[in-house]
């Protein structure tokens, strides 16, 4: 960068279009944490090339802040607005897909987290119904934990949360019951079975500003029915992801970019293998374990949006 | 993209690592804004860029959802935290530049608007004072509004902000009074003059987020003592700017990059031309406008920030 003379007396940098971005860099060259360096280099390099590439203006940039306050003031312990922001910008799910690369897991397929996890589900016993007062025929779940020998793991936790059979989390109704959401352990040979209604698709929330760009973007906001997992057994990766009914209409054209074909299920009727007989829909699938690759590697990758403003 | 069979019967796109970029982008494509189309294409592409570069993993996607969080939930209507994370960022300093760059004017350089801009300043006659009670003595700031010909605008809007003796805005202090703040118009040969005291440079607000932040890279903090601008005359595009005082020890350093060469000033003792000339020091600086270039083109660019959460 040019120094240049200022007031005949005092020497500075030249800071204009041309330099800005290495000025930023520069500024934030004695961060210590070496990760934290590199991230926000890399978001500086990354957020000044999009302002160029577009030629962002005063007015579209406070526009950008004005949206950017509003998602944040929305947020609160039962809605996070953010994620939300994050999975329909498609950036949750190419996370997600990083992380199955990065860690060349041959387990299963990684998936979106989403903002209604919570760490407080309730215990149940295999067998049990995760939902409170089902008003339309249950199904059963079932499958293996195993790991990708094929071997069952015994006590592995499996944790499950849903929509009700109107489409709706416990958690988007005020002061309502934990609903739809349990937490099992396999058996002995890694099996579990549960029994759940049909999830059905849904309409992200749209009374927000994600809504407000969903509309302006003239987007259908919907997400096919599914049924959210978080994985987990002592040594293993932790496995965050969801199974996608492949009967909705909106199986292709997921608002928040979250199905992936080895995640997609159809519900069988009159599976001899069903273990819930008296269900007449069943719904199958084995879950693949990686085991931690290193003693610094937890493998935990989940975590609860609900806690991020109670910390 | 690929399309593929699933469970023998549905036909869906395939998302993955490597397609996740352009199927956001597909979803998008409908918006009828073609701006709004743009931005947000070039959005994803870049956001989207920066987290394969860094290869993000979920635990720091999960940091990054929080602290944009509590940088939303910090904004209130006297405090911008998300302007202060664009400033301290480069952002918006790289908007200011690519203005002047857009707009080919010829008019004073253009600087940050910053957080602490508000509608309401009082109206105040030539000569007058801005700071309600100066505890230090007062200097002398004049000069003149013109044309980029050099010929003065009568009657031009000149808005100007800054610190108190303290390094503090009114803005800052709860329940304050409005202070060193004010609006004046230029007199028939565009000539301003008034009184204020030296600005202080001060710290940036360290008590957020964003203050969090600038502590892990190791940043001072500081900006260099200043003098907000908003000057405006019909016909002519509206000037953000700022005068920077080059004594200043950071006025090489600028925490939010807002520093540009020619906006920096010193302060004259005993200048035969200082408009006041019971005060010793003065601050001489002249505004040049540049005229709008269509019927379309309002030439405004500033905006409260203080009203975003109001709306």
């Amino acid at each position: 960068m040019e120094s240049i003379a200022v007031s005949g007396e005092i020497k500075m940098t030249a800071v204009d279009q041309g330099t800005i971005t290495d000025v930023a860099v520069e500024q934030m060259s004695a961060t210590p944490d070496p990760r934290l360096k590199q991230i926000m280099e890399a978001l500086v390099r990354h957020l000044h090339a999009f302002a160029r590439e577009v030629d962002l203006t005063p007015e579209e940039w406070l526009e950008g802040i004005t949206f950017l306050t509003a998602v944040g003031q929305t947020c609160t312990p039962t809605r996070q607005e953010f994620i939300l922001l994050s999975d329909t910008l498609g950036l949750s799910s190419l996370v997600t897909s990083l992380h199955d690369q990065r860690t060349q897991s041959s387990g299963t397929t990684s998936s979106l987290l989403g903002p209604f996890y919570r760490q407080d589900s309730p215990d149940k016993k295999l067998g049990e119904s995760i939902v409170n007062d089902p008003e339309v025929p249950e199904i059963a779940l079932y499958g293996r934990v195993t790991d990708t020998a094929g071997r069952g793991i015994a006590n592995a936790t499996v944790e499950i949360w849903q929509t009700d059979d109107k489409g709706v989390y416990d958690l988007q109704k005020d002061g309502a019951a934990i609903d739809a959401r349990a937490r099992f352990r396999t058996d002995s040979e890694g099996r579990y079975w549960l029994r759940t209604v049909t999830p059905l698709g849904y309409l992200i929330p749209m009374d927000g500003p994600v809504g407000d760009m969903i509309r302006a973007q003239k987007r259908h906001g919907y997400r096919p029915g599914h049924i959210h997992f978080l994985i987990s057994a002592p040594g293993y990766r932790e496995v965050v992801t969801a199974l996608y009914m492949g009967y909705d209409d909106h199986i292709d054209s997921d608002t928040v970019f979250g199905v992936r074909a080895p995640l997609v299920v159809r519900i069988d009727k009159n599976n001899p293998h069903n273990p819930v007989p008296e269900l007449d829909g069943s719904i199958h699938f084995d879950f693949q374990l990686s085991p931690v690759s290193s003693a610094g590697d937890s493998g935990r990758v989940g975590a609860d949006p609900s806690q991020i403003l109670k910390k």
